[in-house]
């Protein structure tokens, strides 16, 4: 049988293990993927484009475990009440080629961004970082907020988005989590004072949500929203101002901000500065910018952990996905029994 | 929701439509996708390879629905009593890229195997076919059997594996299903006085399960079990005597028979065929090949399929797979609500 996690179970896990635990156990078992890096098979996404959005399957696997992740992005999809972004995915086998869990990941990917983040953040934000800015407010913003609040010490997060209602959602989400929030007139105010800067606006065009004035000495710049040709948030001077960290640099030079920038353009891997095999912040003073796509690996971490997390609990079911006659020549009999 | 088609409900189903039945309904799928096949969007299969075997995920989508489906290849599993292979499969909707259907597709890929098979052959057999052979009594060989007598109307079978346990679960499961079956020798006395030659051999390696002088005039093969680099059932004069007729030339000079052979080797498209824009048999005394090694628009075709079969009946149950919150951008919600 195969386990499944559907989002009911996966909404009761959380709740039971509590939002901040969770995020914080699954950053370490990003960061504990991260570190060992070169271990995973890493191939392109698989993308089917077509005039609506695009369907896309990310998979990976290191010597023990496989995985790949369902994902679609309809930009369009709002307006008819429906998300831009689901995903579902499932870990299996290596050794025998079996899937062994199947879990909704729309929810799941929102943790395990949000957990990446914070780990980029622990290897390249200022030790001292206690002020968080999120310029957009959409279905991710709620998670990073938390994340960082959990893995950071971010006691203060300061907010914009150009639409109230959705910055009051975010308000009525936060609301006795802790962290002290700040509504912000524009995005200039937000990050002004500001440790560490979250984009991640849905703009689909090249936007321009970080302006080079914006940012002082010493920021951190979470870059989360540019994640597909044609989408980036960062005014490109910002970029040269500051030292890169990428997931994978074949990806991220199609997708994230560096798209904006030629193809010799310096990046530093983040799996490095985690292995210890490259430098994170240099100084007090440099900017350092995570230019984050998200990655088939931070997928596999999440469901590797979601597995050892669901194990031995209720928070799953067991289903027939796959056939298992007694005699593994002898298909058809299932056909035949009784 | 998502539909979800297991196991246990695609059984029940298969056993309500009756096999016969649900093999021809499968087959015409078959042959209308065939029929439209430059609609599709086609991409190679993307393969994660270990030392065990292999896991692909083999995607496909024309301008309404998207399809793809897992499938491994562990030819050792057998040892330890598991399958050698495994699949499921989704079909999505390329207008939202929200899925629709999950389904097992072990069994569905040994139906639609032997659907795609009748569908080739009623257009390269002769017309009076009756009898045919099969070598290799695996776990594809009684779908083999009764696709070919309920779409092609053979009312004899000649079989013959080297394994005697292989061959007494091929005659249980035949019994009472309408076809005269026929315990063969050798290879040799199965395919004697065959119009149709089905090999469905388990040999990873190289091996010539049919070897020219077995091979008279007129006589349909439809190669199944060589659909992997370094694994072949024919001796390659045989691909010289006849016209081979392959589903997507760039996967089957890799993966069929035809790698045996010059990278020019001259073969015809299926669904040409199909479509009226390329002749099949052209004589009595032709002999034909279908190089089959199974496509993703064929999986595509059966999980359509199973879509309409399952509409309205109760073979299939509702699976919280994505997430549905209310306001498409309040995902973090779902976590807050009682």
């Amino acid at each position: 049988m195969v386990q499944y996690v559907g989002v009911e179970n996966l909404v009761r896990l959380v709740r039971a293990v509590g939002l901040e635990t969770f995020l914080t156990e699954l950053a370490g078992y990003v960061e504990e993927d991260f570190r060992r890096w070169p271990e995973f098979d890493k191939t392109p996404r698989v993308a089917s484009h077509s005039s609506n959005g695009v369907i896309e399957l990310m998979p990976t696997a290191d010597d023990v475990l496989y995985s790949f992740k369902y994902v679609n992005g309809h930009p369009c999809n709002t307006r008819e009440g429906l998300q831009t972004v689901t995903a579902f995915g499932v870990l299996a086998d290596v050794k025998s080629g079996y899937p062994l869990m199947l879990s909704e990941m729309t929810l799941l990917t929102a943790l395990r961004t949000a957990a990446t983040s914070a780990v980029a953040a622990r290897y390249l934000a200022r030790r001292d970082s206690r002020v968080l800015a999120i310029i957009g407010l959409g279905a991710q913003s709620e998670f990073q907020a938390t994340a960082f609040g959990a893995l950071l010490g971010i006691t203060r997060v300061q907010v914009y988005d150009v639409d109230p209602v959705a910055t009051e959602k975010f308000c009525e989400n936060m609301r006795g989590r802790g962290l002290e929030i700040a509504v912000a007139r524009s995005s200039q105010d937000a990050v002004t004072g500001a440790d560490i800067i979250t984009t991640i606006t849905a703009d689909k065009l090249k936007a321009m949500i970080l302006s080079d004035n914006m940012i002082g000495a010493g920021v951190h710049i979470n870059a989360v929203g540019g994640d597909c040709p044609g989408k980036t948030e960062l005014q490109a001077t910002i970029l040269n101002r500051g030292r890169v960290f990428v997931e994978y640099p074949e990806q991220t030079r199609i997708e994230g901000e560096i798209q904006q920038m030629p193809d010799d353009f310096p990046v530093t891997e983040l799996w490095q500065v985690i292995a210890g095999e490259a430098q994170g912040r240099r100084s007090e003073v440099e900017i350092t910018i995570f230019d984050s796509v998200g990655f088939a690996t931070e997928d596999f971490s999440a469901l590797r952990y979601l597995r050892d997390r669901v194990h031995g609990t209720a928070f799953y079911t067991d289903i027939d996905l796959v056939a298992e006659p007694e005699d593994p020549r002898n298909l058809f009999g299932l056909l035949n029994q009784n």
